[in-house]
């Protein structure tokens, strides 16, 4: 069987993307799938989008916080956040460019979340990562020199800007013979469309899709 | 054993909240659940949290009733969405005050979800509404009649004004022993929560939550 194309999309800055990071990892390893991971800048799909994050809606943080620590304990891990969160998600996402770590892209993107979610460690701050990554056994501080040169911080701009033009608006997202999927709860819909038994029926979906719309925003809230 | 309380809080505008509809309404004939259930106006919310609905990002729109395609299909029932959306929700949330439609709240609720995401009709205009009360063998031209008067169209005012009150920020919201639940893929941790097993430490999660930010997005975007 031909091998599937499975495109994944985060920023450590999500919990979820956690979550779906430690299931897309065995799922790729038991099934024909090729995973092309990308790393985005999840603020600037906010911006594009005119969106806010979970973190920046009280209640929502809340839930959150509370959602993750329930399904973490059901299944079996640590969730403990990082220390600081909003943080500034820069230095570990392009730390996780196959052009800084090269083949060990999995073991430092599974590192650093783990380091984040599951230990609460500061993953926003350079010293803490160039940590998190030496005990992988590599030169963490070397690694994250890397980071520092104008072309690697151009390639992490260029894979948000390209996430945009999929339209992906949120993280995590998976990308799977063109169908986009969002959120860490989709994996029994994506585990389908590898098997080639997605139900979603396209002509008929696209037919609802084009229904029109009878009302806006601005109406309703008079 | 002490019936526990559950708040639903719910928009027709959601296909979220007809999927978590046709979940509570047998948790609740199951289980000594006393229901509350509260018509509210998911873009008052949006308004007063700053957020954009699922239908005002076009590639999460296409998700979402995607998503619901998938979702209807593997577990037996039809997706078709309304025949126009977004539409005017406010008739239809009127008709579903138990101040309006009395004894057959459910019945008016399940009436109304079904047609207009599993039949696709107009769920918005007030004529459809009405025949679709009449096929219950309720009088809908009388039931719509109440809902013009000033004191019912208060009564969703403050419905939508208590739900943000208590961080109501999406719907479909589910409210168990002071714990919000928000969505459709929430019903594992509700029906532990209804047989006192939240896993969740709460005091551990209060931890969490206190700690700091270290950075908001005006700094990451730039």
């Amino acid at each position: 069987m031909k091998p599937k194309h499975v495109d994944f999309y985060f920023d450590y800055l999500s919990p979820y993307a956690y979550f779906a990071w430690r299931q897309i990892v065995p799922l790729c390893e038991s099934a024909p799938v090729e995973l092309s991971i990308h790393p985005v800048v999840f603020g600037k799909l906010l911006d594009h989008w005119g969106q806010l994050g979970p973190a920046e809606i009280p209640p929502k943080r809340e839930f959150v916080y509370k959602y993750c620590y329930r399904y973490a304990t059901l299944h079996g891990f640590a969730y403990n956040p990082p220390k600081y969160h909003p943080f500034n998600p820069l230095h570990a996402l392009r730390l996780s460019l196959r052009e800084v770590c090269g083949d060990n892209q999995r073991q430092v993107i599974s590192a650093i979340f783990t380091a984040g979610w599951s230990h609460g460690k500061d993953i926003g701050e350079p010293g803490e990562l160039s940590g998190i990554v030496d005990t992988l056994g590599l030169d963490g501080a070397n690694l994250l020199e890397k980071t520092r040169t104008p072309a690697i911080k151009e390639i992490l701009q260029k894979e948000t800007q390209a996430a945009i033009e999929r339209g992906v608006f949120g993280v995590p997202t998976m990308i799977v013979a063109d169908q986009l999927f969002w959120g860490n709860d989709q994996f029994e819909h994506i585990a389908l469309c590898l098997e080639d038994k997605d139900p979603l029926d396209k002509e008929k979906a696209a037919a609802m899709l084009a229904r029109g719309r009878a009302i806006d925003r601005k109406a309703v809230a008079r």
